[in-house]
């Protein structure tokens, strides 16, 4: 049907749903009206670049107006942001799983609330680049996690669950053949490793607090490499787990930090 | 000596330390001069929540002017909010432990660079009660991960370090004195347990985009109040355990949510 799925027979007992950290809710805001014609949904980190991309998308579809006076829907909350340029909704997400988690319910109940159809949700962002060309787009096949699985691991009531981070292969071929159109950067397919830190997480060696060499960093990160990992950050596990247990065709195309 | 440890050689070695997330660097900064005198640093969740505490704080110091306007210092990066009132310093650390990971780990190299002396950090923000009063204030003496241990399991390179939780019993008994004069509200000190998930995490039924029981929740809820858990949010194990390792004295101080 093309419908979210949502597997919590609670949810449709329940008189409203607020979704807290969005500050939107069933009874205070007529969902399918607000957001029943989304076809995309973009999510990235931070909320500038969020609104920023919300402003692109309007003068890339020629809708009228500027686009620049582009209003927070989120406004009443200072966790996340959102906006909307036609059928595209722009939404930050924050650093790190537990972040991206909490939107990210919230998000796919406003989405099964307001009966959308047929809904792609593509991340978008910077990351760290594993043994590719400075400024090259890595799209994301498989989310695996720092032991190069393809796995999310979620404690749900002191049990871990494991969840597949498979994304969806035909989007991502559309995204690369997109991409030929354009032959600014070099874009390419593969793993995208998703860590829980940033400093140490990742083997900064400058910018941590804890001390580690320089041999071990490189012989991890080229195990990453031949695991077929292409760039490393915080968040693409959780994404996949979340989109495929309800059932959207989701993408992590992530931009290459310079 | 009062100085803030930071156990990675590399640091001392470097030009330039950017504090990327924070705005701040050594070389475009002078961080002495402008947080050498700093002896609290408080941090929550939310960047208005910090700022309103900012603003508190002014108006309780008795400082100059009616704190109105005070200015975000890391005004040019939209990851974190921080202000400051006398020597007390309010920044946010957004949700999650990777979150308040990225965050903790330029604030302590800034109180590094800075050279403060004698620093106490404090968390203060809103977690879901266990067994209490709703609106009690629960000042955590240990922080406990979902299988109620006093650890924090941070993967470097592939492999699990695991860090200490304690927090500080001398503060936490100092602020449960401070408690004392207030009766607003009843305060008390447990432990508080901290989840990777604000929904499964912590088996919000209706929330959550799977299904579980309420009895097994009911049980997992119980044995966690056995273990003395009074509290449940998202920041403290990481927060307690940056803290230890870098020799500063740490308190989680939150409010019970209504």
């Amino acid at each position: 049907s093309g419908l979210v799925l949502v597997k919590n027979p609670h949810l449709d007992l329940m008189e409203e749903d607020i979704l807290y950290h969005l500050d939107l809710g069933t009874k205070t805001h007529n969902l399918p009206a607000m957001f029943g014609d989304i076809k995309f949904v973009c999510v990235g980190g931070s909320p500038n670049r969020m609104r920023a991309f919300a402003q692109f998308m309007h003068r890339e579809l020629g809708l009228a107006g500027d686009g620049e006076d582009v209003a927070d829907i989120c406004a009443g909350s200072d966790r996340y942001a959102m906006y909307r340029a036609g059928p595209v909704l722009s939404i930050s997400h924050g650093m790190g799983i537990p972040s991206i988690s909490i939107m990210l319910h919230e998000l796919i109940k406003l989405l099964h609330h307001a009966k959308c159809r047929d809904v792609t949700i593509i991340r978008i962002g910077t990351s760290g680049g594993l043994g590719i060309e400075a400024g090259s787009v890595v799209i994301t096949d498989t989310a695996v996690d720092s032991s190069f699985q393809p796995r999310f691991e979620q404690v749900v009531l002191g049990d871990v669950v494991v969840r597949s981070t498979e994304l969806d292969k035909d989007l991502a071929e559309e995204l690369l053949a997109c991409s030929r159109e354009i032959s600014d950067f070099p874009t390419l397919i593969g793993h995208t490793m998703c860590t829980y830190d940033f400093y140490e997480g990742q083997g900064r060696l400058d910018g941590a607090l804890c001390s580690f060499s320089s041999e071990k960093k490189l012989e991890y990160l080229r195990r990453a490499y031949d695991a077929g990992v292409r760039n490393i950050e915080m968040e693409s596990t959780a994404f996949a787990a979340l989109c495929g247990l309800c059932g959207l065709k989701g993408e992590s195309y992530r931009f290459h930090l310079l």
